[in-house]
């Protein structure tokens, strides 16, 4: 750990210059390979503020083609500040296939800085180096290489060059609070980065590096690079297997089970749509000034009715307040990067809610029976899904998953309605033919997705939608319903 | 104007929700004709506070399928905070071909209250003006079709509104201290906004919608949109001719005149380079301080040293302070849109450099010459780049625009070295020699576009790069020297 790490290496500086060099082009060749293998690869350095992060990732990067690497430095904002969960701007920046992002400063800052300003509790900050380590090695069962470094100097290394950035009028201005705090502070933080890459080292490796020598680091940091992505180049992409952990479930009913012969009539329709309506719109005014995110999640047969469902949802929302995001097949950049990417990027901002027409289960359902990924990265999926659901709650977001449903004949009645009704045409497709074919192994698979993925924190709930009208009064219901207690539950949250 | 605006209708309240409804089902009718034709829709809702902009686009949005549309609802920041130019947020969210983003207020609301809250000058107020109409061609000459809506109410009306809205503990938190003002300073708000629909109407009208009636107002607005979408899908795209505005420009000598001779040695190289790096090194800290944005464009023939030219140049920079953009052929969504949209969601932040390997210039080179867009496309690119610059500079940004030059014989020699050099070959594809037999066509292009769009404010410079090192020392003096001045005029201007 830092408190045993010691680097006392001298070295002739005229030699290690030339390592370097050498280092560098050998890199540069390597980006062609990287390239070929299509390893995405993550570069964190992290470490005390004036440990010269800035510095050596400009050696690294001082060969490379601008084509093939990113950099980005997050801001690690005060939690109040931040709008998205705070793995959102890291995940946002992951690179495509064969392509390298380099951080300067990482989710380690993020979290230890606000852990050790009280911005976040204990059980925050436990939960946080859990996602941490889900996210990690998430990335690398999907074939992402991370390389993490903490650049390290010691209290009186620190000290001197803060000094020295401080005396000149040209540097001073990179100096801020927050880094004479951390020296200040200097014990404080060491334990604290300490326990962070104890409790995160399991899955993906730390490599201390000494800061004190900038030169020696540089090569180092080289020499690593080098050879993580020799052997990664060497041995292909990695891809991992699927783990099953245990997460808290809502028991559901296999869809063969549903009772589908729920009706609604038109006056009882109207009343409770309206009323349904009225007491979301006012609920949508809390959860914007209680800065509640909220998510709801559409997946359903084709024709089920997702589309009007939607509608009636929305129109009691405030346009100002909400996104819909209808889910189509990915682009080729979103292809190339992990899957869960899309939706990284699709997140609502606090006190927001976000409407999914379609969305990441869509690897446990088409892409699965289309045999658009593998069987490991569908199996995979469930738990990673999971996770993924478990962070947006933990958050503080509502997530909320409708399965719309109907059965095959009044599939088929709707199909051929669209087809007979000029306007409606165009909602209907040879793939929802084809969808239709395969309505068994669809039915096993949303069986299966809705017993591994109905979590306590973000269940589904299977909407009865032969009577539509009766589909959009239930969803609303849930809906306000869930909302209801989430305004509660931050009070009594808040008070704690 | 506003003043003369007088809406007295008085209609039985059920034919205008009657009519309503048919609209919106008409309105959902022409949702797919628009995918057909390709139109992509801007509707603007402008208007008073408490005008009911809200609750109308909601009105408008409620029959549509949300894979349609788009809602944006833009910050006016303040000019201190706004870290790009004020059009960027609203350019950004434009749409695709076919499909409509509506705006909770748009690029007016944006100019009128930042010149009333005197954060711009009377010029910048002008400049601003000038930029909305010449974004608004811009995007109509390229096929959209913008609706501009101006909601009004007169200022017992808004009292009325805005006292029941604050009365209401749920609604309360929806009036801000903005609001309050505008309606004690209706009076210059106003003048304001009178100004502003006087001065932008000439392109795209303006349409005065009465807000006191909501119902009225939604019906007013679904019919004008109803009928305006009917006309743009009969009529199809429209095509926008070419314009020639006066710009001030610098004189640019052919290509063939250029003496590609010069050459420099390896060690005045190395002095140079290490001085200027150093240079632009301190440079760079004061930009980052002074908040001026640096926009530096790389073109150039293929294997000219542009790679090699802008590595000299970012090795000087702080990684966390600069961004290269490698600019390859768009990509679906980007052909889906205008075509300065990708470069408009890839501008720097204030105090930030950001590099284009390759830019919007594509539009009169390659895509003149392989004819992927049409002769008034490219015709009118020239003007519109030009625009597109100069509302850069006057943002404050430092635009230099880099011709990296070599001759016919050297570039033979460097492909064929390159296709020798395992480590090289990838830089070489099928497609640079095809290119290279286009030679003479492109020195035509590339002539045309220089002597047409070195502005005073954004120049070329032509880099003799024959020589690489020669090409990298004249291009850092040229950075360094313009920064030195950039640092220079923003302090006057401070002062003025």
């Amino acid at each position: 750990m830092l408190k045993d790490f010691e680097s006392k290496k001298r070295q002739d500086s005229a030699q290690v210059s030339e390592e370097t060099k050498e280092l560098q082009m050998q890199l540069l060749g390597q980006q062609q390979l990287l390239m070929q293998a299509k390893i995405p690869v993550i570069v964190m350095i992290e470490g005390w503020a004036a440990a010269g992060k800035g510095s050596l990732i400009k050696e690294l990067i001082s060969e490379l083609d601008p084509r093939f690497y990113h950099v980005v430095s997050p801001k690690v904002l005060h939690e109040y500040e931040e709008r998205q969960p705070f793995l959102c701007q890291y995940m946002q920046a992951i690179p495509v296939n064969g392509k390298v992002t380099f951080y300067d400063s990482g989710w380690m800052e993020n979290v230890v800085r606000k852990y050790l300003r009280h911005e976040i509790t204990k059980e925050d900050y436990r939960n946080r180096i859990r996602e941490v380590n889900e996210v990690e090695r998430q990335l690398r069962d999907s074939g992402y290489m991370i390389i993490k470094i903490f650049l390290h100097i010691e209290k009186r290394k620190q000290y001197e060059r803060l000094y020295r950035l401080t005396e000149d009028s040209r540097t001073e201005w990179r100096v801020d609070r927050e880094d004479l705090m951390q020296h200040k502070e200097y014990k404080r933080f060491m334990e604290a980065y300490d326990d962070f890459i104890e409790k995160t080292g399991g899955t993906i490796g730390w490599h201390i590096l000494d800061g004190s020598h900038n030169k020696i680091a540089v090569r180092d940091a080289l020499k690593l690079l080098v050879q993580k992505i020799d052997i990664a180049v060497k041995e292909g992409r990695y891809e991992g297997q699927p783990i099953e952990e245990e997460f808290p479930l809502k028991e559901m009913p296999k869809l063969s089970e549903v009772d589908l012969s729920q009706t609604m009539d038109d006056e009882e329709y109207k009343k409770e749509l309206k009323k349904l309506q009225t007491k979301l719109s006012e609920l949508h005014n809390v959860i914007y000034r209680k800065k509640i995110p909220v998510i709801l999640c559409y997946e359903g047969w084709d024709a089920a009715g997702k589309g009007g469902n939607i509608r009636r949802v929305t129109y009691a929302l405030d346009p100002r307040g909400f996104d819909v995001h209808p889910i189509a097949s990915p682009l080729p950049h979103e292809l190339n990067r992990q899957y869960l990417w899309r939706f990284w990027t699709k997140l609502p901002r606090t006190g927001h809610v976000c409407i999914f027409d379609r969305t990441w289960y869509g690897r446990v359902m088409v892409e699965r029976l289309e045999g658009f990924c593998t069987e490991n990265e569908w199996k995979r999926a469930y738990n990673e899904i999971n996770e993924f659901e478990r962070m947006l709650t933990e958050w503080g977001a509502v997530v909320l998953k409708f399965w719309i449903h109907i059965d095959k004949d009044v599939q088929l009645e709707r199909f051929n309605h669209r087809e007979q009704t000029p306007e409606k045409q165009w909602k209907i497709t040879e793939e929802d033919w084809r969808n239709r074919e395969k309505w068994d192994e669809y039915e096993i698979a949303v069986d299966e997705l809705l017993q591994k993925t109905s979590t306590k924190n973000a269940p589904w709930y299977i909407i009865e939608s032969n009577d539509k009208k009766y589909a959009r009064i239930k969803t609303l219901r849930i809906i306000v319903k869930a909302l209801e207690k989430a305004c509660e539950k931050h009070f009594k949250q808040m008070m704690e």
